[in-house]
């Protein structure tokens, strides 16, 4: 075991070639271990396990500094630099970050999360490091999925015209999340295949080959002429032309050849663009053979790759065997069949967002844009001026991508997109890049559009066929995972009118009113209230803009108190949208509590203990309403 | 005269060239007139003039689409598509609209303000014609300033892979707003001087020919060999590589060489991208010679091209001299002498924030990053993890743009990068897409950051100094235009504490709490008030977050009656803000009254206009003061 032996990366040089590879596999293993019993990212980290070691055992981080784009692929990173021990705590709460994390580690240069910003940080460091007049390398490695995403281009951009010392590596693996898609990616695939370059290369020789008398010489001189215009001649051209030096394509599980490049390119002082190819999932044979499904994968068995999840399933019969993408996806699938101007978008999460079924079913009125969020959003309003009714997949977190064009292309024009807004709310081991806590606030000043947030299953469906049908746009939010409580036993209003919420149960001394998934611990906390003698009503807000502010005002006045509940951000949130309809009203007297999240990023734990934390499940609902009910009592 | 023949386009079709060619001139005095009366964009209109009429030639709008990048350029559009009678209302409250607005016209394709989302519109609209079985052609109009932002690049992307009948036409002037920056600009230098082009052709060619007995025939080869090569020995490879058919540059002066290319053009089903070269400010002495300055312009005397406002100044003693975006640019400029770690970042609009005075005093300290919001602010990130203190000078409404920037790569680090946003607020005639009304809502929500708002230029300066001094990100917002009314006779408190307002006048019956520029005003009403008998406390908010929550709330107990000012959307602005505070404290039986933005999109006006019509001037904030009175009074 040579893992052990590593505390710094220092400790990579005294290793041999061969003992380096074995370091390889241990690492691998360990990865796999770990991401087996906790779940996380596999494919990614298995990819870079060559590149990992090579840039740890060539570059001296923390001083020269690695900036991992995305960062779901630092894992060996982290084990390499100190972190071995603390490997078992990932992605719990209070553990190590399943992305690099600047307070977790002098080693992780910048924090990471959303993609395609590596480049843009990596010169910023590198601008500040030649206005101190520091030295010391600075590396951003990106895959090419991330690399389709607008802000890697502003990057490469202007990282090509400066000129800086820098180094930027492509981690190719011809495989985002989702098949990539996209001009970029065929470029990449024919530099690749190298059919392109070799057919250039042959042309070129067959004609002066094929000259009598001159033939070996002038094929020397065509040599000549072709190192001078490499950018044309050689693959990379692309990156050439945005003013950096290619090269490339080299093997990226090949440690050796690996650590000869960045030994050569750590002496060049100018913008690198080094083009490697990786195999995600590299070295674990089920997320080799299925790379997508062990992109982001819960608890799984080592020997079967069988995820745990699919084992459970069937001993919880309370819990809907359905997640809320799944349901999506199906629901769209099927709605699809009634409407065809029904098109569906998504920023290469066909997968994550539940569209696997409608991609299959739809292939024409289906579009993968890449990562590629701002395009996304700008392209379905371009779809929706003829008369389309594009719906929009996209994770809460990375809609915060797109908010100019949801403001500037969607709304001001009024346009009929449909957001689809998944992973809304608390995500989970994720963390703070991930959670998506401030749509509510964010989209709820954004004039023209309608926000809503289904309490279950069958209302996603129910608002899914009114939006599709109501004349703008508007957008739906619902949580990542499973719907934990059947709500079907309710009395169903199946009248979904714009701005109307929905009265669950009544009680006059307080309404809560609850935001979409919350509803169901709302109405299990009104049972206990009911234990002890209060009676609430509960009230499923469904509509987030426009509120139901005439019914809300009236149950102000009747119970006196308010409590809103909502998985978001409590700055400018759906609570404060309560607040500010009884301020227009008038209404004066009401007391008021908001239970939401707090005014700082959430961490990363399972959503079951950071709901908890921040009483978002019954029993927090509960307190803060026995809160209420005791300040208003004392008063 | 031939542009009053003009209705429809349909009528340049019996126009010879030399008429077509007079007609260009029409309608560049035309424009020029009309802006030098009501201000708007010159230069950029000026540019477009031969193009526009050798699209509306050959094309068949509405039926075929024109989608105009940023959309400032399209002045001759809007005359040539009958709406030249009511051109003369340009950027006036009820008349037309400076940019292209589907409301509009259906000759307005796709409405736009902001830069670098025409490919992804027209993209959308072709592949809904494809869906449909429609025919008809699109085409998107972007400049090289406008191809340099992430966006434009996500489009170009999967255009090119799509393979569809679309038309780009990029309109290279060779200077967006500022002089461009980035890789992408000496890109097409190169392809424009064709030095580099001609270089290839040259050097391959005196191989050829050099080489004895064969010459002329082998050159012929090699000319074939070209042709089968065009994507590496054309100009615009960069584009072929992202899967477009190349063609150009060619003068974007010459309607007859425009015509036929179009006519050209028109034949093929593959995505085209057309280089075309034309000169910002064309046929105008003064915009030729400074486009900058004729970029956004106030009304001018068309003889010396000298703008009204530098004539009227020295008449107004009142009114400070300074812009706030002036001051800024000259506080920052001299802050910066003081602290050798404070560097500046645009994205291309240098003159527009006040930046000039820094650039040139510190050129290695200022980076102008071109059209990249997105990279603007995560380049700053880079920066400040370095120990920098880097301000990212952009307006609101472009701030939009890198939201998730700002959230991400800022604040979830909690890196000490200070946002200076202009433009908050109501601008005037740009309109929707520009007015700055939504950052309070947007930046709210958002841990970490803290978010300041200055009465006069005094404070922006002690704003400035403070938020440089803090340990984490920060934000100040400053509107549009002049400060209209000079505070300096009013007792300051210097001391700038987080999260403390500032009482400037007391009075016990209600308290006003105003948000920046609106504090001015705000003191104008309670004077009103006072001679009605009605004593307002007068508070400067300065921190919109975290908000002075202890003594809002002591007023708010004190006086019994709060009325908040700000110019930015009441769905989750600063007065909700407010309404969160007293809720939190369980401060009940108070009124209150948010004065701000209501939710629907601001049009375009005067400011003075569009702040009397949304009740934010000294009139309107005084009736929403005695509205609160009386209805207190009342109940």
């Amino acid at each position: 075991m040579y893992l052990e032996s590593i505390t710094t990366p220092a400790d990579l040089r005294r290793l041999s070639m061969d003992q380096l590879r074995e370091l390889a596999e241990e690492l691998r293993t360990r990865i796999i271990e770990q991401v087996s019993r906790g779940g996380g990212h596999l494919a990614s980290n298995l990819g870079v396990i060559e590149l990992t070691i090579a840039f740890h055992y060539v570059f001296d981080s923390p001083r020269d500094k690695i900036i991992w784009d995305v960062g779901h692929q630092s894992y060996a990173h982290k084990i390499l630099t100190g972190r071995a021990a603390e490997f078992g705590s990932l992605r719990r709460f209070g553990g190590l970050s399943g992305f690099p994390k600047r307070s977790e580690s002098p080693h992780d240069a910048f924090g990471t999360g959303h993609s395609a910003t590596s480049i843009s940080a990596a010169l910023g460091i590198v601008e500040a490091r030649d206005l101190k007049g520091e030295q010391f390398k600075v590396v951003a490695v990106i895959g090419d999925g991330a690399l389709t995403g607008g802000l890697a281009f502003e990057g490469l951009n202007q990282a090509g015209h400066r000129r800086k010392d820098m180094i930027v590596i492509l981690n190719d693996n011809e495989m985002s999340i989702s098949p990539n898609v996209g001009a970029l990616s065929a470029y990449l695939h024919r530099v690749l295949t190298g059919s392109f370059f070799k057919k250039v290369r042959q042309e070129t020789r067959a004609i002066l080959e094929g000259i009598p008398k001159i033939g070996e010489s002038v094929a020397k001189i065509a040599h000549r002429a072709e190192g001078s215009l490499k950018g044309f001649f050689l693959p990379g051209g692309l990156f050439v032309d945005l003013g950096f030096e290619y090269l490339g394509p080299i093997d990226g599980h090949d440690i050796q050849l690996l650590i000869e490049t960045f030994e050569n390119i750590k002496q060049i002082k100018e913008p690198i663009f080094l083009h490697i190819v990786t195999r995600k999932g590299k070295g674990y044979k089920f997320s080799e053979e299925d790379p997508c499904v062990f992109h982001g994968v819960g608890p799984f068995e080592v020997e079967t790759g069988t995820q745990q999840s699919a084992i459970k399933q069937s001993d919880q019969p309370n819990v809907c065997s359905q997640s809320w993408c799944e349901a999506f996806g199906r629901m769209l699938t099927e709605i699809a069949a009634q409407d065809p101007k029904v098109v569906a978008i998504t920023a290469a999460m066909t997968e994550g967002t539940g569209l696997t079924p409608f991609a299959e079913k739809y292939p024409k009125r289906f579009y993968d844009v890449g990562i590629a969020e701002q395009h996304a959003v700008t392209f379905a309003a371009g779809l929706a001026t003829q008369g389309l009714r594009p719906v929009v997949a996209v994770y809460s977190t990375f809609l915060q991508r797109a908010y100019d064009q949801v403001i500037h292309d969607v709304c001001l024009q009024n346009l009929p997109v449909l957001f689809a807004i998944d992973r809304a709310g608390i995500v989970g081991e994720d963390g703070p890049t991930h959670h998506g806590v401030f749509d509510i606030s964010f989209l709820r000043c954004v004039p023209n559009l309608l926000v809503m947030a289904p309490k279950d299953l069958d209302e996603l469906k129910r608002m899914l066929v009114y939006a599709l049908k109501h004349d703008g746009p508007a957008a739906i939010r619902y949580p990542r995972g499973k719907m934990e409580t059947n709500l079907s036993y309710l009395f169903h209003d199946f009248d979904l009118k714009k701005g109307s919420a929905e009265v669950l149960t009544e009680g006059t001394d307080l309404a809560i009113i609850a935001v979409g998934h919350t509803v169901a611990p709302s109405l299990k906390a009104a049972e206990f209230l009911r234990r002890n003698g209060v009676r609430a009503t509960v009230v499923n807000a469904r509509f987030l803009k426009p509120i139901d502010a005439d019914l809300f005002i009236s149950l102000a006045e009747k119970t006196g108190r308010i409590l809103t509940v909502e998985e978001n951000a409590l700055s400018g949130g759906f609570g404060a949208s309560v607040l500010e309809a009884l301020s227009v009203a008038g209404v004066t007297g009401v007391a008021t509590r908001c239970v939401g999240v707090p005014d700082h990023f959430v961490e990363h734990g399972s959503q079951k203990r950071l709901r908890e934390m921040y009483g978002l499940d019954e029993n927090g609902i509960y307190q803060a309403a026995m809160g209420l009910i005791d300040k208003v009592r004392k008063a």
